[in-house]
């Protein structure tokens, strides 16, 4: 196993780096077995250095849509920078490989960690499309495929999640306050924790996952529920009844007669017109104690019992009550019943009541609604004409209802400097070979136009310079390109640690370097291209820097301002035009060229 | 805050009984923060201690099924056990309250465990209808508030895919393997695992997730990959060619040449008959190599450039190279392609050679297939006839594709001994009153017939008499049974801690028991009925036992004896007959009692 004999022991380097991914469960273990199989066989095979370069992308954009959000970074990024097994973890895999797996691979194992991996990524937040690469890790093909399994499940259900929020978002408008309340009805802990985080990203304005926000910093929000209200039974049962105005300057002796009293008010206003009878009981003393305890935050679910003819005037009279004491209620949620009309209804209400009595901005009282709301039923609400303030949304938004998953894959391009191609009888299913570099390339009204990919050694496109993007499998479609604005789509997020220079360094004391296959590749080629000093490595290394990771609020200012950025006709629910995405001229034809070389000829009987 | 003197703190205690979740992300902040604002309306307004009976249930079977396993329970019996909050939690949670909230809600938090809280469920792994609780908690209702969210997740993703993988093993039949290969298109890391643990539960066989494998002692399974076979280029890359027998007493100096050599056997005996040219040798190179690792457990991935004819031949070749040796190849795995086809095509070819050179039970060697399968592909291979022994299932079974979310509830049913009704306008939707206990009736055929559900004294169905079921909401729809068994379903799993104990010895040393808000409810009503003993109190608490957790392995047989138990017609894949839920002559007069009692009447206009 000489080749792992450059390697440096500095996991702890590495850990020092960045914390360690948000979920304590997301170990080295967190992979398929057969990662650890193959690196078995690998390693046997003294083939676990061997340099390769796998690309994470993903074939087809989710929820019938033509674009997708990349989240799930970070994570990916803190797994990396503090991959390291432990030996409970390698004692673990001892015993769930065969027996008779050498010990020099546990050794092996135990020194592992990813200071000779490299990974770029388009950056976390971004709007991307099929079949270009969202990372792109290089390493010891052992490693770098053990990182395939993690790394699929962290962006996997991320990017999933987060272009769910976004496609909420986009449905619901600008305006509204988006609130994600998945948490019961995810799918387990981290599934809610992780929907909590990437529909932040996504565009939501908040959670009502507690766990979230302290983890995050998400914005949290949320009120009572049904069985607050009928935990009540009478009046009676509010014992301290006294209430200081906002200011402090007076106290209200018996708030639950002064409820009653604008109950009574708004009854003889407001009443007689819709109904006969009296409001619910429980209902009112469930809302005045809450009042009591949030007299600066009043917010009620008023369908419990019966939304117009109990809910709102309950809620008005404590509001108004508040309003005595200088409070200002903070409004009201909808959880049943057609949302269109009664939130009409509840606006009307509120208008009346600020008419009535003089209440200015009591019209415009925030209505939150909830109850099993997706992409289509805002899509219903906007059409029949609705006054919801704040949209509180679970089930669909979290597990991804219309569509559970998505179906990222990480696929080997190239190994020692060869280019790979994966073949498939499903053309969709053909991986794009070549460690390649890609570019957004913007058109004359600031529209991304096309992502191009190209071989890594070709020249970066130019903004006013013409250039040929072609399908890259049909050959028919293709198209030149004068671009406005070239981005250049992957950063580096990890280039490997310090523990690499000085391997490197290592290496050179050592005496002329003549092994390609360990270690990372860009130290290999600089050692042979030029007479190569001390210095000169480390001003390569600087060169490379890590792109820091940003903040949860800076990558959701990227999500919303790329989204902002794109054609109308690419984000519009139904139909909406496929973004294109090629690969240069050179690209193409090196894809076509591998592929008859590798694809068997079939023979007809 | 006097109620709460009574309480002794022993969240240490209760600590020592049970080890926490799996997952440590699984907290008392894992909740909605509306929890946190009504505790503290609760708190504030004297009424946290009120003794709350909740039930969690579901209203509909997923997936178009008519039955559902019951699944998360230990993790939930964990988190109550260790449900105690952190100065860090509590800080957090002071600062997402409103500032006015006072110091002494913070004092209660801090004290607050679940050792007044009493759990009943139904046995883990069993199967369950709706309506019917799984799941009945008792309590001071802010606790119990609290544990709301976190139950309701724990319950609702685990039962879901344990349900999912008991459909599919059904479809599949139970002579074949069922491996979970879903880790990496789970939602995260936990969606993953936690589908890991409770598709085993549910009938499958092992997963390749290695963290699950570790956590659960599920049994692990895997390969290698398209890149391991796509990673090699030509035999020059093994350079350690020799392989001892199974037996150590021979050593093959050349693997690579035995390979070659059984390799042109086949061609001059197979080849001719159905190919014209060579099978790979990247492929050739890949799966000798992945032999010299794993000699003993040789299982090939056939399908990365063309299964009939270079795949399959390759495999043979090296397989039979092993058995020379004394070592009996693991199989072949298909991952694309037609496999009712593809898999029978390779069984004629195994059989072929298993005649051609005399191999005994080489015509058996194992088929697993992979690819995108779910209950409709498994279906469909039935019909078409095929060869599989093994299915590798993964996106469709561990995100729930079909339905990725079940619907599970928690609604107060009783407080202070009232029973409390939470109406809707959506019948399905109304909730059943009362704290109650349910029973499963058995037939003679020792089917299950019904469940039915009473108020809680009364007595006991019997068997051999008979008994009144009805529809909780359809008066027309009811029927006598005269069963043959009769199942408690509700047991113990949670009676609250010794703690309990030490406060109710606190208390009666304390004086007379005045106060019937605070503690457990069954040790005051044991006060006031008797002239009570410490001796009593050790004994009433013994009578009330703890029922143990099993172990993974005897929930995942209660769930497989469960589900061979159902009479068939309820378990078809096609217009299942629904299973009867039902309540009891008394429970159906108090619900329709209180319904009419609680609905305002209307008024059309």
């Amino acid at each position: 196993m000489e080749a792992n004999a450059n390697h440096l022991p500095n996991g702890e380097a590495a850990a020092a780096v960045l914390d360690s991914p948000t979920n304590p469960m997301v170990t080295p273990l967190l992979t398929d077995l057969y990662q650890y199989t193959m690196a078995y066989a690998y390693w046997k095979g003294g083939k676990h250095n061997d340099r390769a370069v796998f690309d994470l992308y993903f074939r087809r954009n989710p929820f019938g849509g033509e674009y997708t959000i990349f989240a799930g970074l970070e994570e990916c990024i803190k797994f990396i920078a503090n991959f390291k097994m432990n030996e409970g973890e390698i004692s673990f895999i001892r015993q769930s490989l065969s027996g008779s797996c050498e010990d020099g691979f546990f050794d092996y194992l135990r020194e592992l960690d990813c200071s000779e991996v490299e990974a770029y990524a388009i950056p976390e937040g971004s709007v991307v499309f099929p079949k270009v690469p969202l990372m792109r890790i290089e390493g010891p093909v052992a490693v770098v495929q053990l990182l395939e399994t993690p790394l699929l499940n962290l962006v996997n259900f991320a990017s999933l999640v987060a272009t769910n929020a976004a496609r909420h978002r986009f449905v619901a408008g600008k305006s509204k306050m988006l609130l994600e309340f998945g948490l019961r009805r995810a799918q387990g802990p981290d599934g809610a924790i992780t929907a909590s985080k990437y529909c932040y990203i996504g565009g939501f304005d908040a959670t009502s996952n507690v766990a979230a926000g302290r983890l995050f910093g998400i914005p949290l929000r949320g009120t009572h529920s049904h069985a607050f209200v009928s935990s009540f039974m009478s009046p009676d049962e509010i014992i301290e009844k006294s209430l200081k105005s906002a200011d402090g300057s007076t106290i209200c002796e018996d708030f639950v007669s002064l409820v009653q009293t604008w109950l009574n008010k708004i009854k003889a206003v407001q009443w007689s017109k819709s109904s006969n009878g009296d409001t619910n009981h429980s209902e009112l003393t469930a809302f005045t104690s809450y009042a009591l305890a949030f007299p600066d935050n009043f917010l009620a679910l008023v369908d419990t019992y019966d939304v117009m003819r109990s809910g709102i005037p309950n809620f008005c009279a404590v509001a108004l009550a508040l309003n005595d004491l200088g409070y200002k209620a903070g409004g009201i949620r909808l959880d049943s019943g057609d949302l269109a009309y009664l939130s009409s209804e509840a606006r009307k209400f509120f208008q009346s009541i600020e008419k009535e009595f003089c209440i200015p901005g009591f019209g415009k009282t925030n209505i939150t609604a909830s109850n099993d709301l997706n992409e289509e039923t805002l899509d219903a609400l906007n059409k029949q004409g609705h006054e919801v303030d704040s949209y509180g949304i679970g089930t669909y938004l979290v597990t991804c209802y219309s569509q559970a998953a998505l179906g990222c894959v990480f696929k080997l391009v190239e190994i020692n400097g060869e280019p790979r191609i994966k073949l498939s009888e499903d053309v969709s299913k053909v991986s794009i070979p070549c460690k390649k570099r890609s570019y957004r390339l913007y058109g004359k009204e600031g529209y991304p136009l096309v992502d191009i990919m190209t071989r890594e050694n070709e020249p970066i496109p130019k903004v006013g310079e013409r250039i040929l993007c072609r399908h890259p499998f049909n050959e028919s479609k293709r198209a030149f390109v004068v671009p406005q604005k070239v981005d250049d789509l992957l950063k580096c997020y990890w280039p490997g640690t310090s523990g690499n220079f000085l391997a490197v360094l290592k290496m050179l004391e050592a005496g002329p370097v003549i092994r390609v296959r360990s270690g990372p590749s860009f130290s290999i080629h600089c050692f042979q291209a030029v007479n190569i000093t001390k210095l000169d490595i480390v001003c390569f290394m600087e060169g490379k820097p890590r792109v820091e990771l940003p903040s949860l609020n800076e990558t959701r200012e990227r999500c919303i301002n790329q989204l902002e950025q794109m054609r109308p006709d690419h984000m519009r629910r139904l139909n909406p035009t496929p973004y294109k995405v090629s690969v240069s001229a050179k690209l193409y034809d090196f894809i076509h060229f591998l592929w008859l070389n590798e694809a068997p000829v079939g023979e007809l009987q």
